[in-house]
Formats: C-alpha cells, sequence, structure tokens
C-alpha cells in the first residue's frame, strides 16, 4: 500500500486540509500534478488554460479559481446538474423546432444525456458559494454539452463550433431563467423519485407494526408519566399518520413547485426568446423526466422570489419535526435493557458493548434525529436566503437549492436507513410491557363507577404509598376480591369511548 | 393629573417593573390594593383565595402563582380564549344532546357566548409558561364558564354548583384534548377571517398599482445591476403573483389544520368520552364558527404530534419572506429623495426630517420586514417546539399555539397598515424612471440586430467611458442619426418574448 | 358583578378582538369611551387629538394612529423604556454642564426619575412594529418627559414651553443615537439585576441537590442505555457547571454590550452634538444605574450594526439549550410513577390526577423548556434582524431589543420559577435509584479483572437471557459466592478514574 | 476522452445518481468494481470484507454499510480527522507513559502523525448521520491507526497485533469521551489557525480601503434615505470595526472551547482511566497542537452537553450577521453602473454582460452572503442538536460538528475570498459621490445658525419641488450668493461632533 494511489478528489481535500490553495490544481502544472495536460479556453475575459480531460471551459474555470470556499463538498448537488441536463435537452429540442440545426440539436440532445445519466459529474466542479444567480453553473453546463457535442460531431474541444455555448446550448435562454428552472426541476424530481417513496416505505414498515402490535396493550404515557392504557399498536399509529401526512404534505407543494421560470430570460419579461417557447421547454421537460411541469404564470415572480421553494421546504421541516418525535419515543420506549423503560427492542446492528448484552445503542434513531435537527435548521437557511430577493432577481440561488436537496436527500436516506436498520425489526417486550401495565395505578380509574371515586383513591393511595399493586391494596381494603378486581379491572375496556 | 388612576394591567406592569413578585396582587390584601376583596375557592388541593371580581377558580389561581413567567404580555392570547368558548359551547351542547341537564347546558352556553364575545377576557390570566398540556388553560375556562354559568342560574360563585367546572363544563373532555381542539380552532378562524382577508387586501392594493403602473417603462435591475427593461406594472405583478400565492398556501393549510383532536381524551383512545362525541362536537363547532371542521381521524397524533401547526407556520413563513422582498423592494425603489434610486414615493405620514423635504422614510416598510423577521423567527421556535412530541402528548403546547397566532396576528395586521399607509400611496416618479432608462446603456442590446454585436459594444464602450448617453455615442460614433436611434431604440419593444 | 369595570388595556383588547379599530379609542369621543376627554397637540405634520390623561404629544399619538399592529401585548418592553429614562436623565445632566437652564435641566430629570420608576408605564403606547429606527418611541419619551416636566414647572401640556421635547429632552441627541443606547442600557441592566441573580440562585439550588445526592450512585446512561454508574451528586454536578458557565457567558458577553452609541447623531459622526459629550453621558449612566458604561470607539458600527446584541443573545441563546437539556433530564429522571424511571420525585404544586397519587407532572420542567424553545427561536429573529443594517442605520431595531428582553426576562423568569417551585423540592427516590443499580448487569464490568472477560459475558448473558440479577447468574455459575459478588461488585469503586 | 476513468468518489456519487445502493461498491465484488480486492476484518458481531486498499475495519465498515445517509459529502470533516489524530497521538505518549510497550507506542505515533498530515484521509469514509456519540468514528480512527502501525512494525493488516486498536490505540479512552475532545481540538484549531487569520486579513483590508477613502466625504444614508454626510473612510471605519469585534469573538469563546472532555470516559466518571491522565493528554495535546488546551473541570458536563461548541458557534452567527451588512451594504455602494446608487466600483472579476460594459455583477458579495445565511442557519441546527443532551451522554455530536466545521471553514474562505477578488480592488468614484453629495438637500441644516430654520426650510423645499440644487434655490431665493454658498455650506464641518 506503499504507493497508494490518490483520486482527484482525496488530492483537492488533502490541498485543502495542508493549507496549499486548491486552484494549484487547476492554474499551475506544479508538483501536485506535474502530469496533468490542460489546452486553452476563452471567454470575453480572456484565455485560461482548463485540464485537458474535462470538458468545461473558460466561464467555469474562472469561476473555479475565484471562487475557492468550501471545497468539494460544496459544489453544487448532482440532481441539480441532472436536472439543468433535462432542460438543455428539452431547450434544444424546441429550439430545433424553431429552427436550429438538427445535426447541432441532435449532438447537443446527446450530450444532454450523458449529464442526465450521470457519467460527467466530474465536469461540474463548481460550488455552491459562487455567483447568486447561478450564472457560472449555466454555463458550466453550456460549456460541457458544448464541447461533448463538438466531440460528438468530430470538433475541437474549445473551438465553440460547431455547437457554440452560448448561441447553442444556451439559446432562449438566460442564465436567470435557467437556473431556476433547474432549481424546481431537481426538488420535484428528488421529491417524487426519491422522498415521496422513501417515506412510502416508512409508513408501511410502522403500518405493518402497528398491526402486529394492535393487540398489545400498554401503559400510556402523558407528561412522561403514567396514564390510561392504550395498545402499542395505537401508538403506532400515530406515526404512521404522521408519515402519511408527511405524504400528503410533499404531495400538496408540488403544484406551485412543478411552475417554471423558463421563458422569463433576463428579466422575466421575455426578451429574446420567443413567445410560447416557455409552454414549449415545460411540456418537453414533462416529456424527459415523466413528470408534470407548467410554465410558471408570472415569470416576474419566479425569478425574483424563491417563495415556491421556501414552501416546499416548510413540508421537509414538518417531516423533520415528525422524524425527530418518532424515533425520539421509539429510543425512549426501547431504552434499558434493565433501567430504562423497555418495552420495545430495536435491531442490534452493530456491537454496543462486548461485555453487556442488551445493550443496544439505538444509532438509527440517532442517526434520524440528526438529520432532523439538520433539516430544521436548512429551514432557517432557506428562509434567510429567501427572504433575500432584491428586485428582479433572487441572488441566493445556490444556496437555497443546495439545502432543499440536501435536506431531501437526507429525509429520503434517513427513512430508507432507519426502516430497513430499525422499523422492520422493532420486537415489543410483551412481558415487560404487560408488567408495567399491571404496576400501574392508573388503571384505578375504571373502578371508579363500581367503587365509587373515593374508595378508589383510598385503594391507589394505599398501593402507592405501600409500594404495592392496584390489585393487593384493593383487595387488602376488602373492596373487592381477586377474582372480582381481575374481572372488573380490564384495561382493555380502557381503549375505546363508550357507546353513547 | 396628580391622581392618575392606573389599571389593573398596569399596576401589574408596575409590580413586575419594581421587582415586586407580582403574586402578591393576587395572595394579599397588601398595600398595593388593599381595597381588593377576595373570595374562597378550592381544589383538590385545597383552598386559595381569589380576587372576588374574577370569575376563574382555585386551579386557575394556582397556576398565576406557580407561573410567575413573563407577565401580562405573555398570556394566552385571545383568539385562543375565543376558541375555547366555542368549543365549550358545542361540548354542551352535544352533551345535553347525551342527556346533561338542559338548564345547566343553557347557562354553559349562556356564559361560553360571553367568552366568544371577548368581554370576559381579564378573566384568563395565564401566561404561555405553564404547563405544556395547557390543563390550567383548560381549567381556567371551566371555572370561569362554571362560575359563569352559576351566577346566570343564581347560584354562589365557587360553590360548583349547580354548574360543576369539571363535571360539567369539561364534560365528555380532557385537557389533553380540549386544548389542541381550540389551538386549531383559533388558528383556522384566525387565518380564515383575519389574514386571508387581509392579504386579499394587500393584494388587491397591489394589484391596482400594477394596473395603474403598466404603462411605465424602466429598467431593470439583476444582481442589483442595471439589466434590460420592464414595466413597473411588471415589477408590481411580481408581488401580486407572491401575495396571490400566499393566500393560496394559507389556504392550502387548512384541510389539515381543521382536523379536531376532540374526543381523544386523555391519550387518544377516547376513554370517558362516547363513541360519536369526536363527530358531533367537530360539526357544532363548525356550526357555531361558519368554517368546517372536522374531527382528526388518528386521535393519537392530534395529542401527541402539533405537525399541523408546523405546516401552518410554513405558510406563514412564506409569507414573512415574501413580505421581506416586496418592502424591501419598495423601500430601496424610494430611496433617496436625491441620492437613492427615487423611482418611487411613498406617503409621507409622519414627520421625517422638518427642514428636508422629501426625507419620507419608508417606516410601513420598516415596520412589515420587523414583522418578516419576526415570523421567520418563530418558525423556528414552533419547529424546536413541534419536533418535541413525548408518547401521548405533545407539551409544548401554549408556546406552539401563542407564536403561530402572533405570526398569523402581525402578518394580517402588518398586511392591513401596509395597505392603507403605504401601498395604496405609493406614486411612480415617472420623470425619474424615464431619465435612468435613458441613461442606462442596457438599451444596446436592441441595436444588435441592426448594427452588429461589435459595433453595439463600441458604442457602449464609448458611452460609458465617457459618461455620456447610448444615444450621443451611437451618434458621435456615426453608426445611426438621432432620428434612427430614436426609432429604433424603443424600450417597449423588449417588454415582451419576439414572435416565434 | 354586573357592572363590570374594565380596564383600559382590556378595552383595547376587547376592541382588537371585535375587529374595531383600536385607534377610535384614540382618534374619536364615540361611544365607547364617551367621557374620554382629550387635549390638542401639534408636530410639523400638523394637530392631533391625545387622550387629555396622557402626557404623549402629537408624534407617540401619530404613530399609535399608523401602526396599528399587533396590540398592547406587542408594546415595547418597561425596561426599554426605564433604560431611555435613564438616558435623558443623563442627557440632561451633560447638557447642564454645557450650558442647559438649570431649571430647565432639574425639571427634566425629575420626570426622568418618573419614567424610571416605572409609574409613568401607561405613557408608552407604541407597538414594535414602527419605525425600524425608533424615532417615534424617543419622541414618546421626550414628549412624556417635557410634558411631564412643563406641569412641574406649572406650565400648560402641550405648549412645549418651557421645557421643549426637541430643543430640550433631546438636546444633543437624535433618535439614531438614543435608541441604540436605550437598547444596550436595558440589555446590560436586565442582564446585571435580574437574569445573573436568577441564574445564581438557580446554580446554588442545583449544587445544593449536587451535594446533597453526593453519596447516591445510581446507574449511568448514554445513548439512554444502561451504562456505567455515577452518583447522583456528579450527575447534577454537570447541571451546576452548565449554569455556571451560563453565568459566565452572560458576563463575557457585558464588555462589548456596555458600549454606548450616544454620541453618534444621525449618522455616526456626531454632527449637533459636542465633543466629550458620548463621554460624559456614558459616565452619568453608569452613575445613574450604578453600572459601568463606556461609549463606543466607533460609532459608525454602533448604528449601523447590532452585532453586540447578535452576540449577547448567543449567550441567552446557549442558556436556553442547557435548560432544554436540564430540564429534560430531571423529568425523564422523574418520570412515573410506576412505569417510568422514578429516580427522582418532583414537588407537586398543582392537582395531577386526583384519583392516581403520585402522578406528578413535571410542569416547571415543561414552563422552562418552552421557555427554552421560545429563546431558540428568538436567536432566528434577532440574526435575522441583525443581517439587515442598511449603510448608516439598522432598521430593525424595536424587534431586535423586544427579542433580547424578552429572553433575558423568560430565562430570569423560568429560572426563579423553576428554583422555587421544582428544583429545590426534588427528592431522590434512593430505593428505586438502588434496585435499578443493583438489577443493571453494566456492574459485571468490575469483575473483570477478576474473573476474566469471558467469564464475566458468560454470567451477564446469562442473567439477560434469564432476567435475573447479575449476582444470581453469577453465583449460579459458579463463579463466586455471594458474599464474594458483594464484596467485589462495589459500585463505590467505579464512580472515579484508577489510581495510576 | 472516451476512456475516461472514473475516481472513487465519482464512482459513488454516479452509484447514488443512479440509485444503485452505493454499499454494492464495499460488500460485492460486483460489476462495477470488478477488480476490488478485499480482506476479512471482525468485531463482536463477526466478519466483514474491507477493500483491500483501506486500512479501516469491522466496525468502520458495519457503519458505512448500516448508513447510507447522504454520500461522501456528508463525510466527516478532514479536520476531525486531523484532531483526532492529535488526541491519538498524545493519548499513546501518555499512556507510554504509563507503561505501554514504547515499540508500540511508537507506531501509534507514526500512524497518528500520517493522520494528522491528511494523506490518510481517504481511509475515513464515515458520514455525519451514524450513531450520536460518534463511536464508529473513533473506532475508525483506532482501527486505521492500529492496521497502520501494524503495517509499520511488519505484522499483518487486521490482525489486531501487535497493535489492537482497543487495547492500544483507544487504551484509557472511550468514544464518549474521545469524540467530544476531537470535537474541541478541531474547532479551536480552525478558529485559530483558519478563521482569525482570514477575519484578520479581511480586516487589514477594509482597514486600508477606510485610511484611503478617508478624505472622500459623502451623503449618508439612514432608511435609505439621504441623511448628513460622512467620509467613505468613516463609513468603511464602521465595517472595520464589526471585523475587528468579530476577531475578539472568537477569540472570547476559546477559553471554554479549549476544555477537554477527554478522561472522563463511558459517562464522565473517569472509569476505566488513571487520575491524571486528563491533565496529562491536555498537556500533549497543546504540545502537539501548539495551541493551548486544558482538561474540563467537569467531565459530565463535557460529555452530555455541548454548550462550549453552541456558544462558539454564537460567535460564528454573530460573524455572519456582520459580513452580510457589508456584502450588502458594498453591493448597494456599488450599484449600477448608470442607475444604481454608483458609488464604489467593484472588481470585475468575470464577464458581467458582454455588450453591456461597467456591468460588474456584485459576485463576491453574493458568495459572501449566501455562506452568511448557511452560516446563520447553522446556528439553528447546533442549538437544536445542541440542547438535546439526555443523561449523561449528548447523542449529536457529529452533526454539531459538522455544522461548526462548515461555518468556520465558509467564514475563512468567504473572507479570503472576497478580500482578495473584491475589497482590495475596490475603488471610490469620487466624481459620482461628489454629485450626489452636492444634489443632496441634506446639506440645508448647516445653515440653520446662518439663515435660520425657516428660511433654510425655504430653500430646501424651494429646491425639492423645483428639481434644482440647494445652491440654486438659496441663490435664487437672495438669501446667499454664491461665493457665500460656497463659504458656508461646507461639507467637510459636517463631519464631527461641535467643539464645546
Amino acid at each position: 500500500m506503499a504507493g497508494l494511489r490518490m483520486s482527484r478528489t482525496s488530492l483537492l481535500l488533502l490541498a485543502r486540509y495542508q493549507r496549499l490553495p486548491s486552484r494549484r490544481f487547476f492554474s499551475t502544472t506544479g508538483r501536485i500534478m506535474s502530469n496533468q495536460e490542460f489546452r486553452t479556453e476563452k471567454d470575453t475575459f480572456g484565455e485560461l488554460k482548463v485540464p485537458a480531460d474535462r470538458y468545461w471551459g473558460a466561464q467555469t474555470q474562472r469561476s473555479l479559481q475565484n471562487f475557492d470556499i468550501g471545497g468539494p463538498t460544496e459544489r453544487l448537488p448532482p440532481p441539480l446538474i441532472k436536472a439543468f441536463g433535462v432542460l438543455k435537452k428539452a431547450a434544444s429540442v424546441v429550439n430545433v423546432g424553431y429552427g436550429m440545426d438538427p445535426r447541432v440539436g441532435q449532438a447537443i440532445q446527446q450530450a444532454a444525456d450523458e449529464v442526465i445519466s450521470g457519467k460527467l459529474i466530474d465536469h461540474f466542479p463548481l460550488v455552491v458559494f459562487q455567483t447568486g444567480s447561478g450564472t457560472q453553473s449555466n454555463m458550466n453546463v453550456n460549456e460541457v454539452i458544448s464541447n461533448r457535442a463538438i466531440e460528438i460531431l468530430g470538433g475541437q474541444l474549445g473551438s465553440k463550433t460547431p455547437v457554440h455555448p452560448n448561441d447553442h446550448v444556451n439559446m432562449s435562454q438566460s442564465s436567470n431563467d435557467t437556473f431556476p428552472t433547474a432549481m424546481h426541476v431537481a426538488a420535484v424530481t428528488e421529491l417524487v423519485n426519491n422522498l415521496i417513496p422513501a417515506l412510502q416505505g416508512l409508513h408501511d414498515a410502522l403500518e405493518e407494526k402497528s398491526k402486529a402490535f394492535d393487540h398489545i396493550i400498554k401503559i400510556g404515557r402523558t407528561h412522561l408519566q403514567d396514564a390510561t392504557p392504550l395498545t402499542l399498536g395505537q401508538e403506532f399509529s400515530g406515526y404512521v399518520q404522521q408519515v402519511a401526512n408527511g405524504i400528503e404534505r410533499v404531495k400538496d407543494v408540488l403544484p406551485r413547485l412543478s411552475l417554471l421560470a423558463q421563458g422569463g430570460t433576463a428579466v422575466g419579461t421575455g426578451l429574446n426568446t420567443k413567445k410560447g417557447f416557455d409552454v414549449k421547454v415545460a411540456a418537453e421537460i414533462s416529456k424527459i423526466s415523466g413528470i408534470e411541469f407548467k410554465t410558471a404564470p408570472n415569470k416576474f415572480e419566479a425569478l425574483a422570489a424563491h417563495d415556491a421553494l421556501v414552501e416546499a421546504h416548510g413540508a421537509l421541516n414538518v417531516i423533520a419535526c415528525s422524524f425527530m418525535k418518532i424515533a425520539n419515543d421509539i429510543r425512549y420506549l426501547g431504552s434499558g435493557p434493565r433501567c430504562g423503560l423497555g418495552e420495545l427492542s430495536l435491531p442490534e446492528n452493530e456491537p454496543g458493548s462486548s461485555i453487556m448484552p442488551g445493550k443496544v445503542n439505538p444509532t438509527q434513531c440517532e442517526a434520524l434525529t440528526m438529520v432532523a435537527a439538520q433539516v430544521i435548521g436548512n429551514q432557517t437557511v432557506i428562509s434567510v436566503a429567501g427572504s433575500y430577493g432584491q428586485f428582479e432577481l433572487n441572488v441566493f440561488k445556490p444556496v437555497i437549492i443546495k439545502n432543499v436537496l440536501q435536506s431531501i436527500r437526507l429525509l429520503a436516506d434517513g427513512s430508507r436507513s432507519f426502516t430497513k436498520n430499525c422499523v422492520v425489526g422493532i420486537q415489543a417486550n410483551e412481558q415487560r410491557i404487560n408488567t408495567l401495565l399491571n404496576e400501574s395505578l392508573m388503571l384505578a380509574t375504571i373502578l371508579n363507577s363500581h367503587l365509587g371515586y373515593d374508595n378508589v383513591a383510598k385503594c391507589a393511595k394505599k398501593a402507592h404509598k405501600e409500594g404495592t399493586t392496584l390489585k393487593e391494596a384493593t383487595v387488602a381494603l376488602g373492596f373487592l376480591t381477586p377474582e372480582e378486581f381481575d374481572e372488573k379491572v380490564r384495561p382493555e375496556l380502557m381503549l375505546y369511548p363508550d357507546e353513547p
């Protein structure tokens, strides 16, 4: 292992770590990457050296050098890049319809498909903390697609011919409408294809448990104090309802979130695009993605505000709150093995304590509650960023979409992990649950109609004082025989409202 | 004014202010309120002195003494008390149907009507920071209604007969289901009756401005930098859309928010209530309030989580973000009078500077943006509190509903104040707007198709360098005559997409 | 009680409640307050009717009418008004030194003392959501003090002579420097006089418990799971440390928070004040308040940013997090009485369940955790508002100081209530604690050195499987006699590091 | 480029992207990584295949498989791994002092040095969303160091001999004290070595500008409205003060943040470590890192709460608020080129508009304000997570430190980028500034003492109404000659307080 070969990303991380400016990677042929080769790309500012094995061009390279903030982990997330691929493909189809050379269009579409597939992901190095319009990321997409399309058509990288990044790939578009369009496409796609199925999986697993636990009567707890009984199935049904509502909440944000800014161009007027372009692009995006999108009714709002994403994250925030509650309940109910509540056994996925059987740390609950904390905080990021739109443009776009996509992914991954590694393996400790139920004094309430309030209170007080069960106290006081007690104090009668 | 008579609340404030324990007011007949008279009320803990002119009883008094946190400004808000009145009236109607003495029921309903009317508001002194279930506030309502009903029926305050706070007013209920029910009723009622109309008013005022400004072409601004033109009407149409969406967002949270916990009693099972009580109460509440409510499909969720309120506040949070954007835009557009953008004139409501005509501080914008900051922060309160449900009960109920109702009221009041004192009086400074538009170099883009990109760039660069207008530079370079320039550079052609 | 007389505030609340414009109170002599009398005050905008029994003038009245947002509960808090009294008194003393008529100065100071005493609090009706500079609140103070000073000197209210609100009370000052000065004076005063003593009280009560519980060995819990033992005193010592640190954190923010903006006047330059005024006013404020204040080294920063208050609230935010942890621990440790952890008994302050002895709801913990949630959210308000300074002035001043003062008061009141009504009455259930400790299997770890790791694991596994104690399993397996077990398994040896 | 070779990370990203379970990488020899080789490692749970070219062992591998949440971008950040290296080296030195085989110790220290250097970073694949104690990350460090030490000593990877991950690398430690120790070491190190120097650089650059702009008198702006003048240098001095305070704020959190939990072991008692170990380790860490650390006075607090990190992030939050204000001011002052304030020219780093000279988007300001939004939101994450400590352990450790380190890095990188690519290149447009100053009517205030208040108001009103300058109006009204006006209206006299 002496000659451990390091990945590019690792080198980047290492460089940051050692406080070398990471841009040395890209702008020099120095000692770190002495065998790196470069080609020259140019924009209106002049020429720049770009790594020879990358499709990006001058504008991307310039942003990379000017925004050395946060490093590779702060790159714009893959679902956004993929959404850009979808958008560029759709725009190209529409543009061919408006007269763009079909051969150029075809190459763009092929390159866009490669972006969509994810295999070009290493060609999108720009970080969140760049220009707030995401202009250079739009240009990154334009440059990669044009260079790849040039390659497909047998041209020379960097030549901008026969496929020009601006004139062809960005035709009829502006960064100011493409970036928010990609934001919405990415968010909707991840919600529909990733989060909703993950939540559904969690929902189903919880519902299965709820049904399986339907016969188990347990003590209820309010204010953390013993309360009247319910079934463990009923308790879990609350979680099921929370997750079911979470799915509905996500679905309910889709109508406004699937409205697209495309067609607004620079300030919302649609200057430099064509009438109908907006509607056609939305239709084409729907076709490519398999999800229905529509053009936004007001493009000024769609560029200058990101209320729809603030709203969408509001739904994620609720799910985070639900997760915090559910995971907390489950880990407290599983606390023990001897000195906690001990009503549930959680699956043991890692060594807890080698010497201590039964010490199963609720690690999946811990991961999920950390996800929840992150998402609750991301709401603040997004609210602040969303509140800062100025005139015709909100320039906090990258940080908004990054946090939205992070929340979606963490909630989705967290749901799946929690479902698979925790929920499906939860077991009820029926004996413990039953012991607690019977030790409880709360069952006394059912005796009110038989013995009268005052006598029942006497029994409960005696039991509490002497540490005995309610049955023992009631029998000792001579109110009931043991048999009578068992006949009357039946928790299964305490689980529903009375017949009227 | 020597003998300035102080109100009770003022005395309370003063007492706090002077670091006297405020409860001295209630528990002593000492120097401050030497003429205060008391009666004795009791609960299972014993007797307590209660101010003779107040309807509340022992449990309220006890909470008042045990939770001296925050003082009168932290009392539970009136809309919640009103909602409790609605709920207690509804429950009484249903209970009479189930057999409660109609004379008792009638008195309860009359007393509940007085609670709904607001005239008993001084009888609800409990603060937010009490028990997290709001139990004592439920008891406060029970005590006030029972005492007032006793009074109506000619009985003696504190006697609990013929109307008992628990046995009659709280019949078939538990604090654990009444408090969340009142939370939802209060929130929905305020959203429907207060916030939505206020937002509609703002929407209409903005829309009127948008139409009135439709003919005014102005420079666009992206990244705060000059961009292509749009009309002032288009710019305002973005705000109109934001507020219209805000109204829709509020409406969209109502379905889940109008589901009521009532009928779940202590832990969600409905023990000690009757089958059908939940449905009937929801129907009766709908009747009384004129707003449709339904019983929650899962009472365990309804007691243990407040996801629906977290979700509802998510909509308020979006509105706050919208308000921040709109008010910021308007105050920047109105900045000046000489050294700012100066495109708008805002109404002058207070003396700005006595010597400085035209210095109109955008105070309504300032109030509205402070409202926005408060609401954005309230989201964090509610998310944290909402995440903390434990087992069968979330015990952060009072702080959740207080923040929700504060946000609703501030947004509603803020909307009305901003509409009336700012929006309706906004005037466009057409001359200034026109001057800026013509000084701008962004109109150059329209010449591309006539002169070619390179020549247009030459004109713009010359104008920028020499500080002249684009017209002057273009004419000076001999590309166009002044007449040709005026004919071709027509901003009104830059406001829409091209015909395809 | 038929003729229940309503306080002014109640009427206001009622008016809001019934959706009457509250300003009708002030601007009409209509049916509600038909006996209200008015006098006429005027400012540069014209004349206004002011309630005859109020000292405020036209600018206050105008703000009251223009900002009908939130109602009386949103008024600027008393400590801020008091701080304004301190400031105006100090300024008057300094101004007399610079030549102001001593008779005028004396009257101002007497009136300011009355403001400081709190007895004029009903004369400060303005709400948070007004102009973001707090200008009208500064004018409210100027108007009240000048009118009261006029009265003292035998003049006529509203005449502005011989004491003018601007020329005398506001002499050498601007709203832009007085409001931030009052913010700092109020915050520091409340931190020093209110929060720190309250925290100290909590600290001392916890420390007393920590000492009292020093001999009680209990099971530790990590991940909520049984872990190695510690003493209950050690557990409480962690809380003691948190509160001690909290006090230090508050003290550490005082240096920057006690720097005053006074002397910066309108934009920070000090135009229209005198050299040295800033230093002298700070010295005088220190003298009046008994707390050391200094003039800010850079007045531009002091007007345009409120970083010092964002920082100060950061300390409050930490205290909120500490409180959440402490109160959560205590309520979980006190959960039961039969089906929870049951290690602590919390004092019973209200009826929990009449029939259920021992069901003591941890209501003080609930109130304190709700305080914590509120403060954590207030941080977001303050961060957002603090981030929005524009050019020479941050215009979110009222909402910042309102939230800071609310957090201080809630934490202070919460500390006192929690200390008095919970902490001092906490009792350890030694028997339960001991039972849990002995049932636990974690003590097994101490046997490693005696029996070897593998044998110990066998004992623990057997005990876990069979539900017996470790002792029973170890004896049953023949590794130790009961006496040997008791001799070796001594939890008191597990509380400290080994001797090296 | 057809055969584009993909890095490991890219493959991972791609896998996620294509919705393949990423763990297939690690647990199979399937098609994706058909040439991957594995070795077998084991823990108490059994055997696991581990990539042959990685040093980690079974516990790391297990966590990797069980927590497929968020992917590589959510890995624990390098500074934390580095801090673990420092800690493990220090512990080894101390353990040798207590008798550990020096040859083993030496190998551990050498391996730890490699961890510190960063070159083993690819061997730490675990994500934030794992167990909340970070146990598996501690084990990851133990496994990597032991395997690398084994390699150094010529042994076989996975053999746990002669260097055992638990018995040697983790000797006298527990995850529960190492993880919080590494958190503090990482945070302090990054604050001291990264953030403070970056802030100092920004401070110095702003201070240089403040000095360079000291002679430029400009219009002040309050409420965004024209106000009395100040110098551009004074305006920048406010920013300088904010950054200087930011540095002090960071320094002020170091005392509590440099207290280390090490020595508390599992629950804070120090069981299984040696007396004095805590003090010695802190001393050794200080020596290795060159930064002073001390052992925490109360280990129970140090494990169960993370108040010190909540506090530390409070300082970062203030810096974020400062950055938002500074960057907003600068971009508004630089707005234009024709239709904004135009007082500053910001450096042009990327093509703004090809046709539009002078359209320089304030992209560095945009990046910095996005950093600010992220950090403000991270505060919420950390407050929530910090509030959730339970009994002897806070199990939100990874999410806390991840957010703290992200905030530090973003603020540091952001400072450097903003300094280098924006601040140092800011130029004042003196002509524009002067024009605005002279057009303003605010200079009128200086004439009060010459012409009297009423006459000055007449001049200002005339100028405002007619759109002329104050000079023109004053001369036209005959109050002053042009020469007299110029002599009296000298803004340079309006920059300071009067002589007393």
